[in-house]
């Protein structure tokens, strides 16, 4: 069976999950909706995809459609996801549902209301290493959990301008880290306790926001966690994960991007990890848009709902609240 | 523009290229030719593939097939080479060419005066941790080499009906290891010495052959080389490389199948390497035969020649006799 | 030139320092002070010691004597510093000073009126590895730090008994960490914020203590802390930093018990770290009593002295508040 | 029960084992003989060593000296071990017995006719490292062996006037990885054969020396194996083992200088392993030290017998002759 779908917003994301749907013996993509996509005609017909649009309306009132995509700023992710589960279209949306949490109530309402699949864009859940901790700790192999430890290091700050709409370091980077506290921990929660700065530049202060960060969390089952975010990692992107048990502790270190190691007069040299998202989770991206797939044809559950996103959103708010606040915040 | 492309032998490794080649842009498989293709029509039909053969002349005499893929047994590559050059077709052909020096060297003549490109199946060099090492190596950043040393272990043996017709580990097996040392040091090897017993499985010994291997190389350029060789490492499949220079060392470890460490009262432990050449070299299977249709369609010259695959050939037939004479044998 | 030294408390950490005195030639050990001395007998005997008794004060009133080493319990610390240094003795003193901090600032007083060197036992910064990154940090090669984190986690929890007159976590075990942090970070703590619970054993909840800790701290200079201690790791003494700053990261790991790596069927295997402190920090101990002795024959700065321990009894006390209030604590 | 001990020959390994047997409380060195004894009184002196002589009979004859170390240059062994052994003396004696293996034979004879404990400097056998992989390889964890490899790389070659008298790379160097491999694999070689060359200093060749080694041994056992030595590795001195079975394979690493890891823009930088072999085995030295003294007190075996250094004589002798005749060698 052959499913139909249409991809709303077709910048760098939207791009890399339209070069893997194609590749998948089950999928047809039919649509691309852009406000640019009058300077994409070249990429757009490269990509072999038949119509385009500046109105994502065009995709989700297509009864041929089966799911959007979507990739669009996240001020429009609301509206489609109402609209697009009105229609019964099955959705896939990137994080993070909305910036205001009342809009996400609303999203999660339709989607409740409807019957179609929503997964949210938690590419790390798709990680084959998280996964395996995941499964790890799922038959209770490590005993009860004292404390959990995410490291996230992107390798270099955004632009400024991307800084300002992204909703802040919380939304924009951390939203991951929590979505995987909650995914590793398989408990809730309960209360935040966020500092950080603009250590590494300095200018992003001037737009209310931080670029380094340490994040306490308590879980409902007992457990504590840390996550630890920092804008800039000069020698690539840091993604580490340690948990800690009564039957030992597991570690999951950073992928190596070659099996080299060079020995000098200086010492011993390995290469760093791969440089940012697109290089470490490529495999991730796939397995997702896989899964999302199978999650339509199978009609079995997705691995991350819109609930995980609105979970991940509220703590994402409230440790904003912590941070200007400096007091920890109960959920 | 899009080649045609003809696949001889449809076994486990022919199948691999056929569904790397099925998602290439510029490829189209015509035909497939195997002598068991009356009980592989699901397959054939599930991969899409038009035409099927007992023969595989009915490809070499179809004009419209630009290549041909040679996965059927040693015995008949020979023979479908000259052939093939004959009627102007690329060839990618596995290794070895032939079990004799003389049948390989009409295949040598054959292509010589053919004016198509014969890429060698020797994947190895294609894994992009091997590559990293011979593009080091071939700008001079280690200085002169003293020592290279070649760890080649599978994890468990084959039948002992594959050791009958497998023309012997150093044909089947160390013929990589030949082709690595010559493609990594960039210079010619002019002797070599072996030893070597069943010290796995002694009823190897009664087909003559042996499962473990310690061969000394010597080289043109002076340096020394090591070649071990195991058909069993229950730890997985075991490919790593060191290479000492004037300006220091570099080891190519084994790549990881995760990133997790287990940390227990009993110690550390991680995950072994991949469990075989499938697993191994997933990538570099992709990445020859992508080179191979980059050479065809540029007109460059291919990354491993005919003659590459004749050189190690006859070193695997001058350690054959060192084994025998317990002497070392010159080239 | 000989010291004459004197040894207060002749438990399990007072025989650790008088082992590595006696190999010192610039050493004499005279005396030795233990309110159980009379059960010891054999054991001074054998270590050669001349005079025991149960009352320091005849220590400190030898004229002979130059130097004391204080390993009694907590409570006697600082009577014993105030009467030493009014008599002029060089003082090696056990963490930590006091549990009072009025205690605290009345021995650091009673030093700074003398002219005597007093050295706090913080035994790690005497560790290879840890003075290595120091000295890194020294030379400003990181550039401006974002982030230092220390994990330390012992083997298994101490007895309930031995809890009870702990002082309580931050008193017996974070303190090393703080001391740590102010070594490396070079600038003073300014905030603390401390989470945890007894999530290994819950009878130390009875004792109004914890076994697991996440602390947050601020810096002068702007850079942010964490600090994760737990009372059991089943795979030994858990004690590693990472650090990050402008121009990258260092992590200093645990030291290997062996250099072996076993390759299995289910994995690839290596030893546990050294068991507890006493085998991770054997050398750091030397060093320590080593450097105590130089300072008072050379007439230089000790490497930590009153003060810094005043400064992490400090901290651990506004910790303890911070844990108890659940808000962060202003230094 | 004290042991009075003399020391023949103050060079550096001399005074290396002085220095330790000065901290043993069972032991007295009384004596000390170098032909340069006149030069070092001052060393002597602040060694607290009472007697110097230019003639080791000196203290061969003392009736007091229970003990002897022979560290004198390699063609006075012979002699003294004759001597020695006449008069009772226990002997620990640097490796090699001598150059030539008749005279070496002579030795063994004078040492099994008397009743005193002989231990060869084969200090590698009391690494700890070492030493658990041979206590696993006894216990026959890892079933049969198939393939032993040690790697054996000094950091840099002698000057040429030690080239000249050091007997060559076999006797001086490879001697250590003869004893290795035997003492591990608990089985005596059968044959040998050797290929090197003069690669790292061509002067070397003008000594008919090599500085490159690559040398196969075949064990009675039917094992077989690889030493792989070079004069220089610029990243330090390089210790590696590496045993595969039935079972599955252990590497045994080079120790690390420090546990520091540096993540920089250029990659992943740790330390080399420690320069040379005072620094790699200072704690082998001690321990093999202590094993002489225990033997001697407690009348137990030695772990490295006068025979086992004849035994790694006669393998380099083997080799020199592999290597002049390009033949495998029996034994």
């Amino acid at each position: 069976m052959t499913l139909t779908f249409g991809v709303i917003g077709a910048g760098r994301i939207g791009q890399l999950h339209i070069s893997y749907l194609q590749t998948h013996k089950d999928v047809k993509i039919k649509w691309i909706s852009d406000l640019n996509c009058d300077k994409m005609e070249e990429w757009i017909a490269q990509a072999g995809i038949e119509n385009k649009t500046k109105d994502h309306r065009d995709i989700i009132n297509d009864p041929e459609v089966d799911a959007i995509i979507i990739c669009s700023p996240t001020d429009t992710h609301v509206d489609i996801i109402k609209e697009a589960s009105a229609q019964g279209k099955h959705i896939f949306c990137e994080k993070p549902i909305s910036m205001s949490l009342e809009e996400a109530e609303e999203a999660v309402e339709a989607v409740k209301k409807s019957n179609i699949k929503l997964q949210m864009g938690f590419n790390r859940r798709f990680d084959k290493n998280f996964k395996q901790l995941h499964s790890i700790l799922s038959e209770g192999e490590l005993g009860q959990i004292q404390t959990l430890r995410i490291t996230s290091r992107d390798p270099e700050p955004p632009p400024i301008e991307y800084i300002k709409r992204s909703g802040g370091l919380f939304m924009d980077m951390t939203i991951h880290d929590f979505d995987m506290a909650r995914y590793l921990m398989q408990s809730e929660i309960v209360e935040v306790y966020a500092s950080g700065d603009a250590l590494v530049n300095p200018e992003i202060a001037e737009y209310d926001d931080i670029d380094t960060a340490l994040i306490t969390l308590k879980f409902e089952n007992g457990s504590i966690a840390m996550i630890e975010n920092c804008r800039r990692s000069v020698y690539g992107y840091d993604q580490r994960i340690e948990i800690l048990g009564d039957n030992g502790a597991i570690d999951v270190g950073n992928e190596q991007s070659s099996t080299l190691n060079y020995h000098r007069v200086d010492g011993i040299r390995r290469d760093s990890p791969p440089y940012f998202f697109l290089e470490r989770y490529s495999d991730a991206y796939k397995v997702e848009m896989n899964d999302f797939i199978d999650a339509i044809l199978n009609d079995t559950d997705v691995l991350c709902s819109i609930e995980d996103g609105y979970k991940a959103q509220q703590i994402a708010l409230k440790c904003q609240e912590s941070l200007k606040t400096n007091q920890p915040q109960k959920l």
